[in-house]
């Protein structure tokens, strides 16, 4: 609303404050677009009638939970915000606000004859959500005095393993044009790979930095 | 997101930050599923009508309310934050998300034919958000490392202790099966049992700690 | 869910953060009342049909404000939370919660036959919630070790000024028998006089303070 | 509530924690408006048939974004809150929260008959949100012991340029009057001009800064 006026740099930490807010916010907003059984509903056969919103209510909020995760494994790597930084985080956060649409229309469609397009949103929705962070590490790359000392490899090594998320949508996206339950079993499984899958490396790196 | 990237250690402090977060959230967004009275209604025997919704609000608002205060108890203890209860604790965060829409079902149906699932569902669902703090104290009493020292002791009560939340959902689930309003009855007595029941020994503590 | 653990002391700054977020949320989700206009409904005329949600809106929002206000008044004074504080607290803030359906009920219905009802459903929920701050400055009064030093004096002034919003709101839900448009009149004059009317005294306390 | 107790001096630091709370939940709610494709409907037809709403989310949530950063400059030069800035704050946050209403009001109206009036509301809207921000600027100017030793000319200067968010939103408006998806284009443009357009002043702003 001013575009007049010079930004002054804004800290990681409130940035990561900002951010905390609206991603958690985007996160809890999920259940609302979950149908409770009305009154005239039997409460059991109502709530399996929704378990494609139930499913994947559960997924998208593990994936908000990870992009949790991955942003605060990136801005642990920020020192100085600059204008890029600053609205590609505004761009990636306009992305993950978004979900619940994307969510709520798989939910509505998963059980129908339209599954497939809803599963092709759904997926390219999280593609672009996933999008952002590899954009933000190339900035980070590309201008390595925003970075913490002796960041630049960990940022190097970052943007190329944020291209699991892109293509792992896309990937899935594509086999939503079989199997619309296939692409969110696919998204599930991206979540449970993140979750379970790394343990061991990210122990190594927490000893080689304790070292 | 990225599941390649290894996860830098979260402070305890911007966890409970996020978490805070979400927990406030989900209390708020409770009195959304209460319809208001609609203009073509009378107020008064409108929101008599809504009593059940009313009521699964203010228990529903009072669990989440000390769900704050137990998550806020255990981090209170926590040193350093590892991969599994970082997961544990998103799982906590999903299952607390959640319960908007057992609240709205009991809230829909408590007057109705099909109160009994519906009471049901609620103190299974509560249940569920209860035993994930057991998991996580339990967590906590195997890798000792993460807690504060001098803090193991008190997580092994605080597992022990932790299974009353599980085991009174699961009385108030049976009984459900009989009575649902006697469900809604015996969790709100769980919660006020734990607004007023520990005063003394809290002080105790608090006494001990201050010596 | 736990309610053998004791209660760690909790953080005044902790237990502020979390009642800041409910009250900002709370605040934020009062334009979800408010519906808009419809695809079929021509813009103006459904605007000014809406002007008592509109009203209700600019009237609970800005209370919500002086809420916060007041609350950060109070806990500005607090040096340590006990456990009867922390549950006054949050009985305080299910209450402000709450608000956004005395506020959608009054806009649903100050146009209409129900309108006394509703207007004193509004006012009565807003003396409940004034009310839950005068209970906090006598429980303050009452322990004067929870204060910081020197704040006992003060806390017993705020604890007899507090009684004006119940007082205030108990005419307001009076006249709401007669004439609930004055009602919610009162209402806004109520917060006028908050934010314009004790300006001079507070920069005689500040100066008191700063000299 | 408590129209009788003298305000305490509120921090900077609090009042924007509070304030990013309101506007990162108002840019998050703005997708509850966007109507999800129904289980009777076609997902891509539907979704191109809601075009109007998505690009109104964009736009608003970018706004809302810029805000935010608006915000942020603002409270980085302030060292003392006084009781008008705490009060225009709250304006200013009543004037965001409520632009949910303005946004799906163009989403629903953008394609229909009434585009006109939506397009003039939901720009107004933005004027009325961005003018805050020059009252905001008025009062620091008028008030110089609020700001940081040095700010004052940066706060004349910030004053002035803050006048082209309610200019520009004037002229949208009257665009609206002929065009209405050219009023949103034109909202549109202000965006993108302060996201890319003065990326070199800043920079040299910080460079002197940092000499």
């Amino acid at each position: 609303m001013d575009a007049q006026a010079p930004v002054e740099p804004i800290s990681p930490a409130r940035l990561q404050a900002l951010s905390d807010g609206i991603i958690a916010i985007a996160a809890t907003l999920l259940i609302l677009e979950v149908k409770p059984p009305g009154a005239e509903e039997r409460v059991w056969s109502a709530l399996w009638h929704e378990w494609p919103s139930l499913a994947a209510y559960a997924v998208t909020f593990l994936i908000i939970g990870i992009a949790w995760v991955h942003h605060h494994n990136l801005f642990h790597q920020v020192r100085r915000v600059d204008r890029p930084l600053l609205f590609l985080n505004i761009g990636m956060l306009a992305t993950v606000s978004f979900l619940p649409l994307p969510t709520a229309t798989l939910g509505n469609h998963l059980r129908g004859d339209d599954a497939g397009p809803a599963a092709v949103f759904y997926t390219l929705s999280m593609l672009l959500a996933s999008l952002w962070f590899t954009l933000l590490w190339h900035h980070l790359c590309r201008r390595p005095e925003l970075l913490h000392t002796g960041a630049r490899e960990h940022a190097r090594n970052a943007r190329r393993h944020s291209l699991l998320g892109p293509v792992g949508y896309a990937v899935a996206a594509l086999i939503a044009l079989f199997s619309p339950v296939g692409a969110l079993a696919v998204s599930a499984a991206l979540v449970v790979y993140f979750i379970v899958g790394r343990r061991a490396p990210a122990a190594r790196t927490h000893l080689a930095r304790g070292a």
